[in-house]
């Protein structure tokens, strides 16, 4: 069953029963998730779906800035993010980030970041490890940009954020915590074997509309 | 209990609630885990513990680099690591990556990379939020290097890597994967309210020595 082209690494015979298990188990709780809809996980050969769903169902990953504190090296820092309101995701990344923090400071620096999310944590790979190509991963790389706070965007964006992370709507005033959002210019998605898939930002965005 | 000069965001009634609940709980199961036994988390004020508790807890991360694809952006990707087998941990990351994979390509020509672990997926957070800074986060920064393979080193990096990730052992010959280490030299530790703890890296590689 949906055995693509590109199968390269071995195992195989185990993986109809591992695909069928991600796909018709319930995924089990997660200490510490929010109340997001757990929706099943999309066939491989479903790209642009998977890819949605991991931003979805996801609620931090690792967005990775150009650290001016660090000459220039890369540096990925643990964040919190939401898409969209449990239900009604749009794929874009929006963020609550402070410059008492570097990842924010960068990006005003130079925008040029990414953010990387695994299906791991969903706990829906199974005995299958993390860095295994069945275990989905995704990689939105582009530019991360202040969502101007007067905007309707930055409506939409923190009921998205505070709806996923309750807490954040008590987080201290004189943080100065702003909404960023990923404006996002290449998608790496691995989901399956074979390589990443092949997903531009428009079939990401559009999906399900 | 263990409440730093630094102390400054709010919410501060229920935390030592939380820090209870991290410290005093057995830490619920998260699916796929691998049999790695589950010490207990240090106290904030031991900030080298709790790094080296990060690393050895954990069985993934994120490795940032500058990408070579994408004309020097940041790209993070998701890994698979082990420090150590399971109760022996000595803080040095090892990776088994393979150059059909846009990570090692970039280190081969750019060392610099962070990897950064989060204490969310381990479940120990409980309710709070992966972006509070009581949900401890680690960014290890430095050089990305290969292990010669015919080293003591690299027989010892396998044993640590196939003894957390047994499936990496079977992973096909014919895509030539490598061990890698993150030489470090920079860390970026948040468990807990007032920012960054500094911990050089002899502090953290010397810990429990």
């Amino acid at each position: 069953m949906r055995s693509p082209a590109g199968l390269r690494l071995g195992a195989a015979a185990a993986l109809p029963l591992l695909l069928l298990l991600a796909l018709r188990l319930p995924a089990p709780a997660v200490a510490g998730r929010p109340l997001v809809a757990r929706d099943r996980k999309p066939a491989p050969s479903e790209a642009a779906a998977t890819a949605r769903w991991l931003a979805a169902q996801n609620t931090w990953g690792v967005l990775s800035t150009i650290s001016s504190d660090l000459s220039g090296a890369p540096f990925g820092n643990v964040v919190s993010y939401s898409d969209g309101v449990p239900g009604e995701s749009h794929g874009i990344p929006y963020f609550y980030l402070t410059t008492l923090d570097p990842t924010a400071r960068d990006a005003l620096e130079d925008e040029r970041t990414s953010f990387t999310l695994s299906e791991f944590p969903l706990g829906t790979c199974g005995k299958v490890d993390p860095e295994n190509p069945t275990c989905a991963k995704l990689t939105l790389t582009g530019k991360l940009k202040v969502v101007d706070h007067k905007s309707p965007e930055a409506d939409l964006a923190k009921t998205a954020l505070f709806s996923k992370h309750p807490e954040m709507e008590g987080w201290p005033k004189n943080h100065h915590f702003e909404i960023f959002k990923l404006e996002i210019e290449n998608i790496f998605l691995i989901d399956w074997f074979g390589g990443p898939k092949p997903i531009s930002p428009s079939q990401y965005l559009d999906y399900g509309r």
